[in-house]
């Protein structure tokens, strides 16, 4: 079966609602730039690469709204667009990505008119959806090498199928180990606050049949100290020049966990992840998110009132706790500095 | 404000009932011993210091419907009540030490009458409720000496008042940090699946006015990595011989996490809790809970359904990463094996 967290249809984005699954599998539809840039914010969908791809539709949906209004007029809404939606998430460097893919588009094509732009902002956005999911096959392909039949894969939060356009980059990996006749087994960390892992990644391996045994975030170690993990694999909101990487809250830990226990920790993510233009992740913006996600569970405080929380949305960790970085141009190992950006001038 | 998790009077058990906690301040009534047993198996009380005073009282509790009936079946009962209270979980060595203690009292005194050693037993559990809270104050007082003014001491689970007869372990060596006029700032991992951090530590160190902010589990590293944190100070739920701790699941991974952040891994515990008996903490049997408190919360499911979870209650954190064992007979430091058994035989 085939996710689709993304759809496109009738000048109207729908989102598969990632914040009431497994419970409900509903779509919330977007007519407005503003309606979808709300669903980035309150993570109707989330994960890096399927937020770039949502900002751009949004941005489609925008367009669409004013280009009957003439050029000059479009021209200006246009940047506004865009900063609404860029203002949304600051971690995952995905979302700017996209934007930047859409703002060239219509530097490059500025002597058509506004309706005309309109067009090809449309098949900019299906073509970045679409490329996305072949970025995670080819990912899955690069990444499938360093699984063994009968691998035991950690990983955590989501970065599957409804982290993307499709297919996933970790779970990507995992899928394509599948695919290619490797028995592989799942351990997901259910990845507090929003519970990625014990909602959306076991839902998702579910549907196809993979195996998957969900821990609460602070098992993990337990698990790697009874050489029950063979390898962890992550994704990524953002990856710097020298390979540091951001990624959901909790990810750091296992970087570390891993190491220890000598298991190969790997990040997979396409090349639109990486920001050249930071040297490390010193320098990556970190989301903090609003307290109530970890004060209230299902509507129900379980913080006492008055007790002060923190909501980092992500940490980051340093390369040197990362075994090899699998996107979809290859295979990156140590030094990242070096071979990230060979990788990019090939 | 002194917090009381265990009462004794007119012959009753009320246990604060840790389930409900913080939304809700209420006493459950044990009148017989497997009332008692139910409460420790369901965690109405938890903690090692306090499920050990929990199984005292429920010895009494069963003496005291027996009693009358004759010292033969008196003797054949008591035989059975502690076997009842000691399946109710596996892990925390304070269990079997207080119904030991029950035993050998009555081993002493079989030459009395039922009703005189049941008039005994319910003395000897009142002793090891005062006692406890004395041991958790001494805790307190050595321990104390490893904190700083200024210090910011990351905890998990609740190794508090709510754990003991009172005072706490862990806490209590931050309480008593507190009472030198030592500025003590806490940050407390919620504690996933049964949330003690959040809902249970967070609490009663608010009601004290100890200034406290609580995290996801995932959140630890990155805290280290960004300096909040100076010392870790964890409660234990059985020490081997050789200093390695059995504690709330999560525990192991602090351990490798402060070590690498260089962060000192104290762990705080009564004697009582040191099992001699067996030599590593391989031989801690791990109580493996109910697959519902993960795949649930607050009664409504995040994990779908068919999708498998692991719930083990408590993990093993080898002695190598523990800067520190501080006990009511002082502080331990390596080699544990050697200076764990001088402490005992001083």
């Amino acid at each position: 079966m085939t996710i689709q967290p993304i759809k496109w249809g009738n000048g109207r984005l729908s989102l598969l609602d990632q914040r009431i699954l497994p419970g409900k599998e509903r779509y919330v539809e977007c007519r407005t730039y503003r309606e979808a840039a709300q669903a980035i914010k309150k993570m109707v969908v989330r994960g890096a690469p399927a937020v770039g791809i949502t900002a751009a539709f949004g941005v489609v949906l925008g367009a669409q709204a004013v280009s009957a209004r003439g050029k000059r007029y479009f021209l200006k809404r246009f940047e506004n667009i865009c900063e609404v939606l860029a203002a949304t998430r600051p971690t995952a460097v995905n979302l700017f990505w996209a934007l930047e893919r859409m703002r060239k588009l219509i530097e490059n094509n500025c002597d058509l008119s506004s309706v005309k732009i309109q067009e090809l902002l449309q098949s900019e956005a299906l073509k970045i959806l679409k490329e996305d999911v072949e970025s995670n096959r080819k990912i899955g392909s690069f990444g499938s090498r360093l699984l063994k039949d009968g691998d035991t894969i950690l990983t955590h939060c989501n970065a599957g199928a409804l982290a993307t356009g499709g297919y996933g980059t970790a779970l990507g990996v995992i899928r394509a180990g599948v695919d290619q006749g490797k028995r592989i087994q799942v351990i997901a960390d259910e990845t507090r606050p929003f519970l990625q892992g014990a909602r959306l990644t076991s839902w998702e391996l579910k549907k196809d049949g993979i195996p998957v045994t969900v821990i609460t975030d602070n098992m993990a170690a337990s698990v790697m100290q009874q050489k029950r993990v063979d390898a962890v694999i992550v994704g990524a909101d953002r990856i710097a020049a020298n390979g540091d990487v951001a990624n959901k809250i909790g990810t750091y830990a296992l970087g570390i966990l891993a190491g220890e226990h000598h298991i190969p920790f790997y990040v997979a993510a396409p090349i639109s992840t990486i920001d050249f233009s930071i040297q490390t992740g010193a320098e990556i913006p970190i989301e903090e998110r609003s307290s109530d996600e970890v004060t209230h569970i299902h509507g129900r405080r379980v913080v006492p009132r008055g007790v002060a929380v923190w909501n980092p949305a992500f940490d980051v960790t340093p390369s040197r706790y990362i075994s090899a970085i699998v996107t979809d141009h290859g295979i990156v190992k140590k030094p990242y500095g070096k071979n990230l950006r060979a990788l990019i001038s090939r």
